[in-house]
């Protein structure tokens, strides 16, 4: 539905522009005006310039069809991270613990979690976030995982958006998707979030499946419950995948270096994501999303400015929410908030 | 070259049954007349029988796009695995490593390792092949380390066969990859052998990207090395991807069980990775290779015969090398073979 509302204006146009039949939009018809969201400027400019220069075929810098991998943070760069999805879950599936155990209202860490109580989780640090971990996402199979995952997105909605998160995605993000596609380019999701858990929703967000999305993971192991050969979800962490540990599971999972990134301000995870693309031989692309959009969006700051610092001195092209993009949302994400 | 030789009686025959214009030929009329490397019998009949069934749109069998996942164990399911490649390439860069310290010839485990002495190796355990594996592929970066393989793979033949080790993989099981992709299957590797390793190769090979594939890792460090950063290759494991552990890789890698799963009879390690596959909701597919093919490849056995007493408990379906392969290799590496 929303994917519909989002193309019908774009390819109105071309069709009027070129005169061509309406009958088979293709991404190709879609993205002869790619980036629609963007304001004019340097940021969209460069993305533009970019992918023209590296898909041109007799061009110095021509980048094969096997190297055009793109890598995307998650959250606050392809949705808002203001609450984190993931803690929502958490904190839905503790609820729901506590409706069947009220104990839970009086016993920490639940009763941190149940009241968004961050400053005790925070001092508590990570025994008890593993406690809260295996509470709602261990000691279970991956599959009665995903389908606890997947109940809670049927009926989730994102609390200032009034959305479902399916619907929360930056739309000039996914005009990036489109335009990164349309050109070769495979789209990967690299997130400070739970793999499995990003898994159940990144092909209704984001159209990306889920073998292309990268994340932290827990330990499992394959064991017989029931009858039946099952992954075992241990209360374990296996990789916690943000700062340095992000080159090391793009390298795992995908087994090259980038050739375009994207990652945002908020606590500097994305730094070393962004200069391992950097590095690669060869040209590459590194995009950094500041949320200063109070009014549409959020506005926060990083406490040591580390992103922005690696930005100057590496040369990354910063996108400002507030000047860079026309729309935010994508028209029906809108269309429900002001319905509320 | 050699894909160019094995396509092209299919495609003439085609042209010539249906009298179609041979100007544009495609998979789907390559793939009109698959497996033609197999005899007729019960496991071809079974393949075929099973693709269609499950991609007949209107089916109560059919499963969608997405889900078509297929993956295929490499040493000894691929290719042969006498020798073990990796354990090849290990000697080749220790001879090289002794050409420059011939004191190595009187050292364990180089020793061991240059005369091949596997007594001595089994008996010395995981502190000798660790001391091996950190020679040869750990303290460099990943880029010194691909460029380390690829060199190899340049000039290495295989000893028995006299091609390069792309050229050694079966024909019948390239086929398989082939009617797969025309059917929109995903075609993944999970390997007990490096990640890293046969990344290199797998394009070559079997024309399967380096994303799509699943191995044993050792553990990386994101770190800056002269000025640049670099994935700084651990001696130290990770995760060996046998037995249990090839289901927690696919997890990993793909997010999901796999539709279409293939082994090979030797030490047990592909069983997990079959069940995996068999305890999907709804249909699945799984092969065991047998080396029975003393004359055109190898014929051994497995001490404990776990894999086919599990494919006779599963119903898997096995493949007789002797009985169910016309070829066992692509005709180019035949003719080099008889060159020699």
């Amino acid at each position: 539905m929303r994917k519909t509302n989002r193309i019908k204006t774009p390819i109105l146009l071309v069709v009027l522009v070129l005169g061509i039949s309406a009958s088979a939009p293709t991404p190709a018809q879609y993205t002869a005006i790619p980036l629609q969201s963007w304001t004019e400027g340097p940021v969209k400019k460069a993305i533009l310039d970019f992918v023209t220069r590296v898909t041109r075929q007799d061009g110095p810098d021509f980048i094969p069809l096997r190297d055009r991998v793109a890598v995307f943070d998650n959250d606050g760069t392809l949705w808002p991270e203001q609450p984190i999805v993931q803690v929502a879950f958490m904190q839905a599936k503790i609820k729901e613990m506590a409706a069947q155990d009220p104990s839970l209202y009086e016993k920490q860490p639940y009763k941190a979690a149940l009241n968004g109580d961050l400053a005790y989780l925070m001092q508590a640090g990570a025994p008890a976030m593993m406690e809260l971990l295996a509470a709602t996402e261990a000691n279970m199979s991956d599959e009665q995982f995903t389908a606890s995952v997947k109940t809670f997105f049927k009926s989730a909605r994102h609390p200032k958006l009034g959305v479902p998160y399916a619907q929360t995605a930056y739309q000039p993000m996914l005009e990036v998707f489109d335009y990164l596609r349309a050109n070769g380019f495979q789209i990967w999701i690299c997130t400070g979030g739970g793999i499995d858990f990003l898994r159940v929703i990144s092909w209704d967000a984001y159209q990306v499946p889920p073998e292309r999305v990268i994340g932290s993971s827990i330990q499992k192991e394959f064991v017989e419950k029931d009858g039946k050969s099952v992954l075992w979800r241990k209360a374990q962490i296996q990789s916690i995948n943000d700062k340095n540990e992000k080159p090391v599971n793009i390298s795992l999972h995908i087994g090259q270096r980038p050739v375009f990134t994207a990652g945002n301000v908020r606590s500097g995870g994305d730094i070393a994501m962004l200069e391992y693309s950097q590095g690669r031989a060869g040209p590459s692309f590194q995009l950094v999303i500041n949320h200063d959009d109070a009014e549409r969006e959020f506005a926060y700051r990083e406490k040591d400015t580390s992103t922005l610092t690696a930005a100057k001195t590496h040369n990354w092209n910063v996108v400002s929410m507030k000047n860079d993009w026309k729309t935010v949302f994508a028209q029906h994400g809108a269309a429900q908030k002001k319905a509320q």
